[in-house]
């Protein structure tokens, strides 16, 4: 069966949302050479990227392509969301196999238009080519801010709270269930960590309410685990930070997992990635501590869990002591 | 070897040209979670983007890296060539084997970094990741126009006449050349054809002549043969169109490899694709044959090859009669 019936033009189509509504500062879009873009005199501009490869990123038997769609959007949200910015526009690269199914194509168009939708992005454009082995797809997403400040990695100061959103390790956890077909654990468990790798939330609301609020200094999201991204926010920064491992904010079900393979679920919160919750810091951790409404009004949770040193390094401490949280975690490269 | 002792930090600092002047519009470049850019408040955005994918879009044994890098942003600067617009900014999205040679990236980054300056653009962020079968590599480039009306391909009225820049089908011979290694044709032949295919030249300056002066109506730049491009054009703007096929500009080289192989080289020219030079359609064509100053400014010589028609469909026009010229040339699922 194959492409060559659906075609470029016809591939292109699956991906244009023609009913949706056109925002005014798109002056062309899907189907022209360029996209072009009057944009808002009062915003700065944020650009990023997330690609995902099959046998890398994602595995067809364990990631249905409708999920696929959703998180390529997903994770370049996410990105937006730690910025405290808003998503607008998106081009889509997408390189396919002659002999992928159709059908594959279109839930993946569904998925993507579906996540479109809900973060109010336009898809404006891309490059739709042949691949020799496997899926590629590639996400520019195009964001919005007209805060005077924006969280950068780099401006945590010493001092700050550490903060994270949400639960961590569920993806990492996930995704290991996932690759491992008929796992003896109980369904419901299966199934709520297996969905935090699958469809990821990323924390937008969340984000441009703490930018609004002006009482973060540093912002990331956590997709590489927390050691790797806390590391990073501590070097882009000149700081050292401290984790009080045991605050970090664990599921039931990571725990109960932890419990029956007899291993530190905590190893998953710091290792294990994807989880796209957000980390900051706050130099008044008081003040952030005035903002449970953070869950009444996003349903997520805010935990302190650190604090930002001027020793360089980056450590967990418990009762046991202090040990070094190394930057480790995800790499594409086994560096 | 490998890129394991290279790493994903890296690789990235070898495609961050750190000596370069940094545009006071860009606030955040490469190693932030997103770019960050204050848009000029007098100019439109254009988005465009192209990826090469190995064994689809180019082979190692035929491109160097350097070249592959070059043309990486050149096909890229000539979507916005074809626009008039001027670029700015990149994003780079990298897919690399783990087994890959460093010189290989080290290359790649030259050439990209070398064409940037050359054309005035500013690589802002990416992504790398492993690739686990061949270099996949995608860009994203920004550009500006601050034109009031752009030339898109829709924009063809009946009577118009056709220009082409250039000369046409060298790129599509040129790859054939360096796919026959060995190939019996004269070195000086080989080189000239095979340049054409490696060291595209977009038509920057042309392009954006011609729209300052504001004597065009549309414009699309010839990436998949003249056929399909120009029928692209007569889609997009509900005319047809007739192409003397006589008056397409060939080069010598290719009259004489056509010569040599028993080929019609008009068979490149319509068919053969990646010549990136400019179509354009001018209301006044007397008032373009005023215009030789084209090749004295920008060292390219402009061709009248047709007229835009009421009649739908595009057709080539000699003495032996009118023919239809299908929408054919490059696809990448057959169809």
């Amino acid at each position: 069966m194959g492409l060559k019936s659906l075609g470029e033009e016809g591939i292109i189509a699956l991906f244009a949302d023609r009913g949706d509504r056109i925002p005014p500062e798109l002056v062309k879009g899907i189907g022209y050479d360029c996209a072009v873009i009057v944009p808002d005199p009062r915003s700065k501009v944020l650009l990023t990227t997330d690609v995902m490869i099959e046998g890398v990123h994602f595995k067809p038997e364990t990631t249905p392509p409708h999920a696929l769609g959703r998180k390529l959007l997903a994770v370049n949200v996410s990105d937006l969301a730690a910025m405290g910015a808003s998503p607008r526009f998106a081009l889509l690269t997408l390189g396919l196999p002659p002999d992928t199914d159709p059908e594959f194509v279109s839930q993946l168009a569904l998925g993507l238009k579906e996540a479109c939708r809900e973060y109010g992005v336009t898809l404006v454009g891309g490059d739709t080519v042949r691949s020799p082995h496997g899926v590629v797809a590639s996400l520019v997403v195009w964001g919005e801010s007209t805060a005077a400040r924006l969280p950068y990695r780099s401006a945590a100061a010493v001092g700050d709270g550490i903060f994270v959103t949400g639960t961590l390790g569920d993806s990492g956890a996930g995704c290991e269930l996932l690759n491992m077909a008929g796992s003896q654990v109980p369904q419901s468990l299966y199934d709520k960590l297996a969905d935090a790798h699958l469809n990821i939330r990323p924390r937008l609301d969340v984000g441009r309410h703490l930018v609004r609020q002006g009482l973060i200094n540093a912002m990331i999201d956590l997709s590489d685990g927390l050691a790797r991204d806390l590391n990073r926010v501590a070097e882009a920064s000149r700081v050292g930070a401290e984790i009080w491992t045991e605050r970090i904010p664990l599921s039931q079900e990571l725990r109960e997992l932890g419990r029956a393979w007899g291993r530190d679920p905590l190893d998953w919160a710091l290792y294990g990635g994807e989880d796209y919750e957000l980390l900051f810091t706050a130099p008044c951790p008081a003040a952030m501590d005035g903002n449970h409404d953070l869950s009444a009004h996003f349903g997520v949770q805010v935990y302190l869990v650190g604090t930002i040193t001027a020793q360089s390094g980056v450590f967990g401490v418990d009762q046991s002591g202090k040990r070094p949280l190394p930057y480790q975690g995800f790499s594409h490269f086994g560096e």
